[in-house]
This record gives C-alpha cells, sequence and structure tokens, in this order.
C-alpha cells in the first residue's frame, strides 16, 4: 500500500500510472503537480488524482513515493524544484526514455545519486499524449526496466519494483548504459527515421499528392511521427551518444543498400531483404509468445 | 461481365481481385496461371479460380481480360510466354507496383506498347503474400492507378477501370513516371527503411535482446519489413531511378539531422520533428475523412 503517491507530471505516463495503481487499490492518495494547473484540473476531473500543487516541493510533502514523468529536458530542474519538500525515507523513480542522462541529472540535482532513487523505463505508450489520452491497462504485459545503480538501495528497488508489477508490468532491470544502447537501436532511432521521412516528403513539392497515394504501410510505419515531438526532441539530446552510434551504423549500411541498388547488385539486395524479413518473423512470434504467456 | 478472366500469378492481388470480382458476379469463369501447380490447386480449393493452366500462353486462352499479378522482374517473361494465346481483343492490365518498368517489358515482349494493355497499380496489400492469404474486401476504398501511354486506347482505360470500381476501389490516372516518384516516396523508401533497420538490428551482437525490448512502435515500423523480400528485390531494380533519387534526398536530411544532435542544435531538431508530426497528423485526419466519405 503506498499511502501517498505524488507525481510530477500527470501525462500520458504519469496519468496512466496513478490509474492503473487506482484501480488495484494500492494508492491512498494521489497528488499531482506540474506546470499547467488546466492539465491538473482535468486531471483531477477524469479522477487521476486526488489533488495537485504547480509546486513540486509542496507536492512531493509526505509522499513516500515520488513518480517524475517529465520530459528528459525539464528533469533536473523538477529533481531541483522539488528537493526541499521530499521527505528522508521518500522513495523516487522517473520514467525517462534514456537512463544516463537521468542519473547525471539526479546527481547534478542532488549532490550525489539519492541511494532512494530508482532511475526506471515503462517500454509502453501511444503516439498521444497529455492525460485525456492516458489509461490503467498501458503497462499490462509490457516491460519496464529499473536501472539501479551501485548507490541504489535494495529496499527502494523492491518497492519500485512492487508498484509497476501492480500495474501489470513485467519488471527487469539492467545498467543504465546498456539500457541506453538497447533503446537507441528499437526506439530512438526509428522515431528519428519517422520523423525524418514525414519531413523529407512534406518538404517536396507535390506533398499533398505524395501523401495522397500513401497507403497502410506508410501508415504503420510513419505512426511514432505523431509523438510529441519536444518529448523527443529530449530523447535525442539526452541519449545523443548511444544515438548517434547506432546513427552511424544505419547509415553505413543504408550506403551500402544504395550502392546495391544502383550497381544492380540483386544477390545483396535479396540478402539483405530476406535477413531482415527472417529477424522481424522472430520478433513478431516471439512478441506472440509472450502475450500467450502471460 | 468479364466472360473469362484470366488470371496470371494467382496471389495475395491476384487472388483478392478474383474473388473480389467473383463476389458481385460480374465473372463468368476465372482461369489462373503460375509456375506453381500447387498453388494453383489450392486456389481451386479455395474457391478463388474454377481452373488453371501452368501455361500463360493456354491459360489466357479465350480471355476477355488478362491480369498480370507476378512480381515486376517476371512481368517481361510473362508478357512473352503468354502472348501466342492472347485473343487479338483481349484486354490486358496488370498490378506491379512500378509502371515504367511494365511499359518497358511490354515494348520488349510485344515489340510496341499494346494499344489494349493497361498498367495499373492498386495501392493496397498486406505483408502476407500467397492466395491463403487474398481476401475479397482488400480493395475496398483503397485507390487503383492506371496508367495509360498515348498508345492506350480508351476503350481498354474503361473497361479496366470498371473491373476496378467493381471491387470498390477509387481509380485514377496518372503518368507511368509520375506514379514511379510517388510510389518511390510513399512506398519504396519506407520498405528500404525498415528492411535496413530490421537487418542492421539483427546483426548487432545482442541482437536476441534488442528485439526483446522492442515495443509497439517498433512492430508497427517494421511490421513492412516482413513483406516477401523477392518482390521488393523486383520493385528496388524496376524502380530503380526514382528510389536513387529519394533515397539521396532522405539521406542528405538525415545527415543534416545527426549534424544536428551532435551539435546540440535544439531549435532545428524540434523544427523537424514539429513540421514531421503536423504533416503526419494531417496525413491521418484526410485519411480518416477518406474513409468516411466513401
Amino acid at each position: 500500500m503506498i499511502r501517498q503517491l505524488s507525481i510530477i507530471g500527470v501525462g500520458l505516463i504519469g496519468g496512466s500510472l496513478a490509474r492503473a495503481l487506482r484501480d488495484v487499490g494500492v494508492c491512498e492518495e494521489v497528488v499531482g503537480s506540474s506546470r499547467h494547473p488546466e492539465h491538473l484540473e482535468r486531471a483531477v476531473e477524469l479522477g487521476v488524482i486526488d489533488r495537485y500543487d504547480t509546486d513540486p516541493a509542496r507536492a512531493v510533502e509526505g509522499a513516500v513515493m515520488v513518480v517524475v514523468a517529465v520530459p528528459l529536458g525539464s528533469m533536473a530542474a523538477v529533481f531541483r524544484a522539488m528537493a526541499p519538500g521530499l521527505a528522508p525515507d521518500a522513495i523516487i523513480t522517473d520514467v525517462g526514455s534514456a537512463k544516463g542522462n537521468v542519473v547525471e541529472a539526479a546527481r547534478d540535482a542532488f549532490g550525489r545519486m539519492p541511494p532512494r532513487l530508482v532511475p526506471g523505463h515503462p517500454i509502453a505508450g501511444t503516439e498521444r499524449s497529455g492525460v485525456e489520452a492516458s489509461f490503467s491497462t498501458l503497462f499490462r504485459r509490457r516491460r519496464v526496466i529499473l536501472t539501479p545503480t551501485a548507490d541504489t538501495e535494495q529496499d527502494a528497488l523492491n518497492r519500485v519494483r512492487a508498484m509497476w508489477e501492480y500495474t501489470g508490468a513485467e519488471v527487469v532491470e539492467m545498467e543504465p548504459a546498456h539500457h541506453d544502447e538497447v533503446l537507441a537501436a528499437t526506439s530512438h532511432l526509428p522515431h528519428l527515421l519517422a520523423y525524418g521521412l514525414v519531413d523529407a516528403l512534406a518538404r517536396m513539392e507535390d506533398r499533398v499528392e505524395i501523401f495522397r497515394y500513401a497507403a497502410g504501410g506508410f501508415r504503420d510505419f510513419t505512426r511514432i511521427a505523431s509523438s510529441d515531438p519536444v518529448m523527443w526532441h529530449d530523447i535525442c539530446l539526452a541519449n545523443r551518444e548511444a544515438i548517434l552510434d547506432v546513427l552511424g551504423r544505419f547509415q553505413d549500411d543504408l550506403d551500402k543498400l544504395t550502392l546495391a541498388i544502383r550497381d544492380n547488385d540483386s544477390a545483396f539486395i535479396k540478402e539483405v531483404f530476406e535477413r531482415a524479413k527472417a529477424a522481424r518473423d522472430r520478433f513478431a512470434e516471439s512478441e506472440d509468445g509472450t502475450a500467450r504467456s502471460q
């Protein structure tokens, strides 16, 4: 049971976490905070939070668990702003899509890595944003990655793990740097490519007509380009090194594929496409397996 | 009413067209042809075709309408193989994803562009292949692009248009070269990027683990990488010039985005992402509009 949960940033993720925990009845009171009082009013109306305070320090007063669910670029400022209100034994976690950067932000804001701060990242979301888009089953059967450091207390880790398990998520642990490499490849790079492709097409002259003949494949491929631009801008800068690394590898591969098309190199093109199809089919099967086994 | 429809290549597209036309009762008899008799047997069992002949020339004998639904790389050979069986007034159309190449293949095979050949391309499909994956509503509310040349007879164009309209599709016309530019941007490039990304990740060392943490965004983004590798290999070579052009533009843009991430150029990154999101949101809205109005 969490007597008071304080959520800084009551958007899709923060709002869905509050809803999920209320659904199973493990939260006595949920307090929200945000720079936008109108969003907080809406969150109260929707029954997502009980009350709010736009001042993070006051919002975390009395909280046993604090979840910071703001864009990565605001993380350090929020840590700093809430510090004066934190109880000494309050547990802190976050939901940022890059973790090395959050550890750094915490060290900056608190002067050291707080032993009761457990960096986390739920691998869940939709292209929609805001508390209106939140729903209680968002994390069900999804993975949540926790990235404790050498300084993290086992008790804090256990409690954050338990909180996420209440939402129906499967919790795993890994090193912050490893998390950042894996997510750069499977999430950050695809978003960059989708934004980049849609922007490139939008700037072509006959743009309206181009999109007119786009089909289902294009719709699915570019869905993630409807995601929140500020959030993804923050992720690009927060996870810059890992993203540049995987982006460089991808560009080298794309150059090779381009040359193969130019040179009519049938064997090379078929090899790439066949290997990709096999990997994608295995991925789809394993996803089905995961869903069935839970 | 089409007394005899002959379909060369009874896969997802050819099979779905046969099903759609049978559903509305405009085909008296459907004859299939393919290099794989076992696929044709299955198509008969499924009620997609009435009978078949593995020899294209015999399969088109007596046909008033011939639809060639084979991969682009086989187009010229199929045109050549079926030529001896064609009635002088038979109408021919195809479903290839690139059109300049089909016009060339026809000129090669027939010695000139046949006046009753109407190159066509239904903008519909799934990542699945084969007659088992075919279904009669595949073309409903989808666009079919016909690309007649200066040699095309108006009567042939009208009849091919009417056939597609029976499936519930919206038929539009454009120049073959313009078709190839638009499709390179909205379909061929996304497929290349999806294949390229999945292959790049699959070849990274910790591949199994990488895919394990992939989420819904990745699943949608890479769905098209499960498409038929041979078909997409053929498209890449058949539409090489237009694909290389749009691929070059995309790579230039991606280089700029990479530099912006390297240089912490917040304004540039936000600008690209915001422009892309606005374009993608408009696209999604217009798609909804299209669906509602039909």
